[in-house]
C-alpha cells in the first residue's frame, strides 16, 4: 500500500499540500467534480500541465469502429466512446508577460482541497515569479447538484509584493488534443476532434459554442458568462471562434489588490432536440446561474450536501484513514449518480475516460444498492435508464438467437460495445443483475407505476432470456451452459453458480410479479404456459457442488482444473491478465474477483452458515483480486463467516483503492463500484446488513480498531441511525414511522422516540483462510 | 449439388466448353497451375475479365497488423498474408484497333482444358470481332514440375477470314489492383501495393523486375523472355518500368497465317539473399528455360506426370464423375506440394488468396498422409519445413507459459497468425497432428538422419508441450483442460477426446523415440524423470465416456449440452458460423466437422468395432459438415462401420466439393485437404487401408455402383497395385521386394511376380444413422 503523505487523513476533505506532477493525472481523478450530468476532472485552472484533460457530459459519446482480427457473427462493429466535450474550466493567467505555470518560477505554497461538506474544490497557490515578486491565486470550483446544467469557478489573483499587470483569459475550448492512448485495453480509445462546430456567439462577457459529434450526431452546447470584480483599471474583451471562446480580463494590481472573476458555465446536449433548442436551453440555464450568483450557488450546494450527510454519513472512531475514505467514497458515489437521470452511471463516473466511459453491471450490482440507502431518488432514474435501452436489448437478444432481452456488457447509450465476447456478451449475468436491482427497488419502494411498467417489463424480458438461454437436461435439471460469470479469469463455463442462482431469482421473481400484475403481464404476451416454464426452470436450476471437497463449485468442473501456480507467479505479474493468456487463466483454478463469494452475499439465503465458511475458505485460496470489484465483497463475507480481521483488511483495500492508486489506473478515473464497496464493506460487512424480501437484517460485529461505527441510512422515506460499539448497537429513526428490523435473528421495532439497544455480539477469533501466495491483503 | 454442365465428366481432364463469367473466379481456381513453388491462377491470358488475379510464390507474404477490439496478452499483433506477386501470365492482344476481350464481339467457340496427364492448361477461342472477320486464339500454359522456377506460355493467334493487324503485348505486371475484400473472415485481407520496386531491366526480347515486400522485406524477382514465330512482318519492342515490363510483338496476318509467341517466365524470392543474388538466380533459370524451349518443357512435364500417374493413379469403373474428380484431386494435391520444399503447403495450395494463404493442421493431418503414398519425396520436405519453424514455436510456447513448442494454428512462415484464439491458438491439437505425421514418416521411411534430428526434436518438443499443458488431477488422471479440438463449433473444452488421444500418442511415441536415440535425446536435455512424466501422462490420459448413452464424449460434459435446434435451422443459415454467434454454437451439441470421428480414424485401435458404430451413429446426428475437412473422414468411418451407401455419398461430397463449389468459396482457392480427402475416402474408406505401426491393413468394401476400384500407391520405395472388384481383391507390386500386408485380418505377402488374390467381403445392408435435418449428404 502506497501512502501519499500529500493527502493527510482529515475527516471532511481531501487535501493536497504539495503538487507532485508524477501523480497529476491521478489527482485529477480524485479531485474531479461532477453531478452525474456534468463531469470536470480536477485539471489545474490554467489547463497545463495536465495529465488527462477531461470535461464530460453524461451520455455524450462518439462511435468508433471496433476492429476484429477475425470477424464473427454478432461481434459489435462499433463502440460508443466517451467524448471530452468543451472544456469550460480553463482560466489562463499572465503576470506581466509570464504565463502562470506551476513548473516555472517557485511555488511557495500549493494546496488543493476537495471539501465533502461544501462540495467545492478549492485551490490556493503562492507563486514567486521573479525574485521579490509574487502573487497569490485562489480558486474555488463547483459543479452544481441543484442546477443540473451549471458549473462555476471563482478565481482570484492578488498581487503580493509589487504591482503587476495581469491578463486573465477565461476560455471555452473544444476538441482539446488528448494524450495518446496506451496498450492497456482498459484505457479509453482517444477520439480526436470528435466535435464538429455548429455555431459560436459572444456577448459582452460571455461566449456560447455549439457542436455536434461527428458520427453519433449528438448536439452539444456550452456557454460561459462572467462577473468581474477588481480595480477600476480592469477591462473585459470577448472573442469567439469555432472551437474557442475567450473572455479576457486585464488589470493592473497594486500589492494587496485582488482581481476576482466568477465564471459561470452551462452545458447541455441532446440526441433528439435541435441544435438551437439545446443552445437556448443552456442560455436559459446560464441566465439562472448568473442570477443565482456565486454565493447563491455555493449556498445551494451546501444545503444539498447538508441534507445528504444528514441522511447518509458514516462515522468511524479509531480509523481516521477509513473515516476520510468513506466520506470521499460517498461523495464521489453521489457525484456519479445524483443527476444522471436519463443516462447511465458509468464505471468511472464522470471522472475520467477509463473503460471508454462505459457502464457495466457495476451500476446495478454495486452502486445502486448503496444509492438506495444514501440517495434513494437516484435508483428509479437509473433503472428507468436501463429500461429506456430495452428495445436495443431485445434486438440484441434476437440477433443472438434468444428470447427476451440481452443487455450490453458495456455501453453508454445501450449498444453492446464489448469487443471480446468471452468476457463481454457471454457474461449474461448482467440480465439477472439488472433484475435483482429491479426486485430490490420494487420490494422497498412504493412505486406502483414503476412496478407495473418498467419493472414488470424488465423482469419479464430478462426471465424470457434465461428460459431461452438454458435448457432442461435428460434428468430435468435446468442448465445454463457456456456463459461467463463475474470472475473474468474463467469464461464460457457450464452452470456458473452465481449466474444460475441469480437467474433463478430472476425467474422466480418474474413469476411472482406476473402473478401480482396479471393484466399488465398479459399485455406483454405472458401466458400461463410461459410462467410455468419459468417456474420449472427456477425450481430445477443446477447448483454445482463437489461432494468430496464439500464446497460449491464456481462452475461445473471447476475443481477438476489445475490450481494456478501461485508460488511461481511474481508480484509484478499481477494483474495476471496483462501477463498470461486468457486460455491459461480460463482453464485453471484462479479467481480474478469474488464470484461464488458474491453469490453468497446476494443470495445468502441459499447457503448454510457452514457452507459459507467452507466456500469462503476454498475460494480465498484462489482469489487474486485483480479486479476492483472484489475486496468489498470479500470483506462482507469475511465478516459474516467470522473473519473480522480479514474483513477489516478488505475494507481498507476497497476504501483506499483510488486514494492509494492500488490498481495503478486511478489516472483514468475513479472506480465508482469500489467506492460504493467501501460503504458495503461497512454496512453489509460490519453492520451485517442484509435485505431479505424488503426487511433489513443486521448482525453487527466490530474489529478491535473501531471503537464506534455510526451509520445513517435511508430506508425508503425513513431515516435510520445505527450506532455500533463493542458493547451494544443502538437503532433509532430520525424520520419516519416505526420500522421492524432483525438484529442477530431477533425481530425488533425501531422508532424515532428512543434508541432500541441490543448487545453487539463479539466474534471469537478463528483460523484465517490463506490467500494465494503474495496476494493476502495488508493486515494493518 | 450444383452440376456444372460446362465441365463434362472426362477421365483425364477438366474441360470447360462455355465461358460463364458468373463463375469466372471459381474457374480460375479449378484451372490453376502450380508446382508448390509458383502458383498461377487460371486467369485469362489477356488479364480481363478477371475474378481474382493471382500469381503466387510459396512463402512470399506481407505482414499486416491484426487489429483487436480489445487487446489481450499473447494476441498476435501481425499476420502473414499471401502476396499477389508479379503477374507473368498477361498476354494482351489487339486485333486491328480492338482489344481481344471475351465480353466484346462474339465468341464462336471457347474451350479451356486442364490436362492431368500433360500438366498443360490449354485454351482455344474463335472470336468474331466484326461481321465476317474473326481470329482464332490458342494458348497453352504450364508451371514446370521439373524446373522449379519456370512457367511458360505458348500463345498463337491466327487470322481466319481476312487480313488483320495484331499487336500482342506480353507483360510482367506488379502490384495489380485486387478486388475489394468481403466480410467473410475466411477470405484473405487484400494487401494493396505490397511490392516496393527495386530494379527493372530489359533486353531485346525480355524484361526483369525486382521488388521487395514493404514490411516483411522479402526480395522477389521475376523475368520473362520470348521466342516469336510468324510472318516476316513481325516486329518486337521491349519496355520496362518499376511495376511493368512489356514486350510488344506486331504483325500483319493474312488469313490462315499464325503468329506464335512462346513466353518463358521465371520467379525467385528470398528472405536472406540479396536482391541481386535473387535477380541472378532467376536470370540463370530463364536461360535454362529458353534453352530447353517450349517443346522441351512440355516433354519434361509429360515425363514427370507419366511417372506420377504410373505410381499413383486410381481407376474407378462405374462412376465417371468420381473418376474425373479423383484425378483432378490428385493432380492438384501434387501441384500444391511437389516443389514446396522449404515452404509450407497452404490450405488452398497456390490456387487463391483464401485463408490469407495460410497453412493449418490440414497439411499434416489430411495432405501428408496422401502425399506419402503418391509423392513420398514431398513428405520429408514438408516436415523439415515445420521443423524449420521450431524456434518460433518454442518462443510462442514460452510466451504462453508452456514448455516445449506451440506451433501456430495458421501461418505462412511460422508466426502465429490466428486472430481469434478460441478457434486458433487454443487448438493445441496441431502439435499432436504434426507429431503424428512425424511418427508416420519415421515408421515407414528409412531416414535415420531425419529420425535422429528433426523427427526426434519435433516429438520431444511437442511432448513437452503436452506435459506442461495438462495436469494430473486428484485421482491421478491426466487432464487437458480448456482447449479446442477439430470441431470449431466447440471451443475451450475440457478433455477433448481427439486432442487427448492424439496427445497420448504423441507422448508415448516421444518416449519410444527417446529410448531408441538416448544420446541424441540427452542433447535435447531429456532425462529419465522427464520421460517418466510423459509416460505417466500418456498412461493416465482422460478418455471421456458417457455410461448412459454408451458413447465416447467429444469432450467432458458434451452430452449434457442442449442439442442444436436443427429442425428450426433453415438451409440458408448454413454455414452456421455466419448466422449464429460462437457462444451459442460452443455450448450446444452441434459438430462442424468430424472430431471424435476423426479420432476413430487416426486412433482406430483405441475403439472397439461396436464403439465405433455407436459413436459414429451418435455424432452423425450432430454433424453439419460446415467444414471441408469433414466429409472424407465421415466416408472413411462410414465404410468401416458398414455404412457403405453413406460412405459413397460422403466420398462424392468430398470429391466434388470444389468442382461443384459446394462451399461457395472455391473462388478463393481450392480446398487441398478435401482434394486429398477424395483419395482418403477411396483408399482408407473403400479399400479400408490403415497404417498400424508401419504395416498396412486393408479391408476392401465396394458400393454397388463401383464395379472396379484400382489403386496404385507408393509404400516407401515399393509400388503397390490393388484391384478391388465385388468378387475379389488383387494385390501386386510393380516395384520393390515382397511386402507383408493384412487383408481383412489375414497377414499376406504381396510380390511382383503375380497378384495375391483374396475375396472382397460384402457388407450386409444395415440401418443408416440420420444426419441433422437437411444436412444428409446427397444419396445418388
Amino acid at each position: 500500500m502506497i501512502q501519499h503523505a500529500a493527502y493527510p487523513a482529515e475527516p471532511w476533505c481531501l487535501r493536497e499540500t504539495r503538487l507532485d506532477l508524477d501523480v497529476l493525472a491521478q489527482s485529477e481523478s480524485l479531485f474531479a467534480l461532477a453531478n452525474g450530468h456534468i463531469g470536470w476532472r480536477g485539471n489545474l485552472d490554467e489547463g497545463e500541465p495536465c495529465g488527462i484533460p477531461g470535461s464530460y457530459l453524461n451520455g455524450v459519446f462518439e462511435l468508433r469502429p471496433l476492429p476484429h482480427a477475425e470477424a464473427g457473427y454478432g461481434f459489435p462493429e462499433a463502440s460508443e466512446t466517451v467524448v471530452n466535450v468543451t472544456n469550460g474550466k480553463v482560466i489562463r493567467l499572465f503576470v506581466d508577460d509570464r504565463p502562470f505555470d506551476v513548473r516555472a518560477g517557485q511555488m511557495r505554497s500549493h494546496e488543493r482541497r476537495l471539501d465533502f461538506s461544501s462540495g467545492l474544490l478549492e485551490r490556493s497557490a503562492d507563486w514567486l515569479f521573479q525574485p521579490g515578486r509574487s502573487i497569490k491565486v485562489r480558486s474555488e470550483r463547483l459543479v452544481s447538484f441543484v442546477q443540473r446544467s451549471v458549473a462555476a469557478i471563482s478565481y482570484e489573483v492578488e498581487a503580493l509584493d509589487s504591482p503587476v499587470r495581469v491578463v486573465l483569459q477565461s476560455e471555452l475550448v473544444a476538441n482539446e488534443p488528448l494524450p495518446p492512448g496506451n496498450d492497456d485495453p482498459r484505457v479509453a480509445a482517444a477520439i480526436d476532434a470528435a466535435l464538429r462546430p455548429l455555431a459560436h456567439t459572444s456577448s459582452t462577457t460571455g461566449v456560447a459554442l455549439s457542436h455536434v459529434t461527428r458520427t453519433s450526431g449528438l448536439c452539444v452546447a456550452a456557454t460561459m458568462d462572467h462577473r468581474v470584480a477588481g480595480p477600476s483599471s480592469a477591462r473585459v474583451r470577448t472573442e469567439s471562434g469555432t472551437d474557442l471562446g475567450r473572455v479576457t480580463v486585464t488589470a493592473t494590481l497594486e500589492p494587496g489588490e485582488v482581481l476576482r472573476v466568477v465564471k459561470f458555465v452551462t452545458y447541455g446536449w441532446s440526441a433528439e432536440r435541435s441544435a438551437s433548442a439545446v443552445r437556448d436551453e443552456v442560455a436559459a440555464a446560464l441566465t439562472v446561474a448568473v442570477e443565482t450568483g456565486w454565493d447563491g450557488l455555493v449556498a445551494e450546494q451546501r444545503c444539498y450536501l447538508d441534507d445528504f450527510w444528514q441522511r447518509s454519513d458514516i462515522e468511524i472512531d479509531g480509523d481516521p484513514e477509513i473515516q476520510q475514505a468513506v466520506r470521499f467514497s460517498l461523495f464521489h458515489v453521489l457525484q456519479a449518480g445524483a443527476r444522471a437521470e436519463s443516462s447511465a452511471i458509468p464505471a468511472k463516473g464522470l471522472t475520467g475516460p477509463g473503460y471508454d466511459g462505459h457502464a457495466f453491471w457495476d451500476t446495478e450490482t454495486f452502486v445502486l444498492p448503496v444509492l438506495r440507502h444514501i440517495a434513494p431518488e437516484v435508483v428509479a432514474q437509473a433503472l428507468r435508464w436501463r429500461h429506456s435501452t430495452l428495445s436495443m436489448a431485445k434486438a440484441r437478444a434476437s440477433e443472438l438467437g434468444l428470447e427476451g432481452a440481452v443487455f450490453p456488457w458495456r455501453t453508454i447509450a445501450g449498444r453492446e460495445c464489448s469487443g471480446y465476447w468471452p468476457a463481454g456478451t457471454a457474461a449474461f449475468h448482467i440480465g439477472a443483475d439488472i433484475a435483482d436491482a429491479v426486485v430490490r427497488y420494487v420490494d422497498s419502494a412504493d412505486d406502483l407505476e414503476f412496478e407495473r411498467g418498467p419493472g414488470l417489463e424488465l423482469l419479464v424480458e430478462t426471465a424470457r432470456m434465461w428460459r431461452s438461454l438454458g435448457h432442461h437436461d435428460a434428468h430435468g435439471a435446468f442448465r445454463i451452459d457456456g456463459v461467463t460469470g463475474p470472475d473474468e479469469y474463467s469464461a464460457i463455463a457450464d452452470n456458473n453458480l452465481y449466474t444460475n442462482l441469480m437467474a433463478q431469482h430472476n425467474l422466480a421473481y418474474a413469476v411472482d410479479i406476473v402473478q401480482r400484475h396479471a393484466r399488465d403481464a398479459a399485455c406483454l404476451g405472458v401466458d400461463d404456459r410461459e410462467v410455468a416454464a419459468w417456474l420449472a426452470a427456477a425450481d430445477s436450476m443446477t447448483i454445482p457442488y463437489d461432494d468430496v471437497l464439500r464446497v460449491h463449485l464456481q462452475a461445473e468442473g471447476f475443481a477438476s482444473h489445475a490450481v494456478w501456480d501461485f508460488a511461481s507467479t511474481r508480484p509484478e505479474q499481477y494483474p495476471l491478465l496483462l501477463h498470461f493468456p486468457y486460455f491459461d487463466l480460463y482453464r485453471k483454478q484462479v479467481v480474478k474477483q469474488a464470484d461464488l463469494v458474491l453469490a453468497m452475499h446476494l443470495r445468502g439465503d441459499r447457503f448454510t452458515a457452514e457452507e459459507k465458511a467452507r466456500n469462503f475458505g476454498y475460494y480465498e485460496g484462489l482469489t487474486v483480486r485483480d479486479s476492483s470489484l472484489s475486496a468489498a465483497t470479500q470483506a462482507v463475507i469475511a465478516v459474516e463467516v467470522g473473519q473480522i480481521v480479514l474483513g477489516r483488511a478488505y475494507l481498507r483495500e476497497a476504501a483506499l483503492l483510488d486514494l492509494d492508486d492500488l490498481e495503478h489506473n486511478t489516472r483514468d478515473g475513479l472506480h465508482v463500484a469500489s467506492l460504493a464497496g467501501t460503504w458495503s464493506a461497512l454496512v453489509a460487512g460490519f453492520a451485517g446488513m442484509r435485505d431479505m424480501h424488503g426487511r433489513l437484517h443486521f448482525a453487527p460485529r466490530l474489529p478491535e480498531q473501531i471503537g464506534r461505527l455510526a451509520i445513517r441510512l435511508c430506508v425508503g422515506t425513513r431515516r435510520l441511525r445505527i450506532t455500533i460499539t463493542p458493547e451494544d448497537t443502538r437503532y433509532q429513526l430520525s424520520q419516519g414511522d416505526t420500522l421492524e428490523i432483525v438484529h442477530d435473528g431477533e425481530f425488533i421495532d425501531v422508532t424515532r422516540d428512543e434508541p432500541t439497544i441490543r448487545p453487539t455480539r463479539a466474534s471469537a477469533p478463528i483460523d484465517a483462510p490463506s490467500q494465494p501466495h503474495g496476494r493476502a491483503p495488508i493486515m494493518s
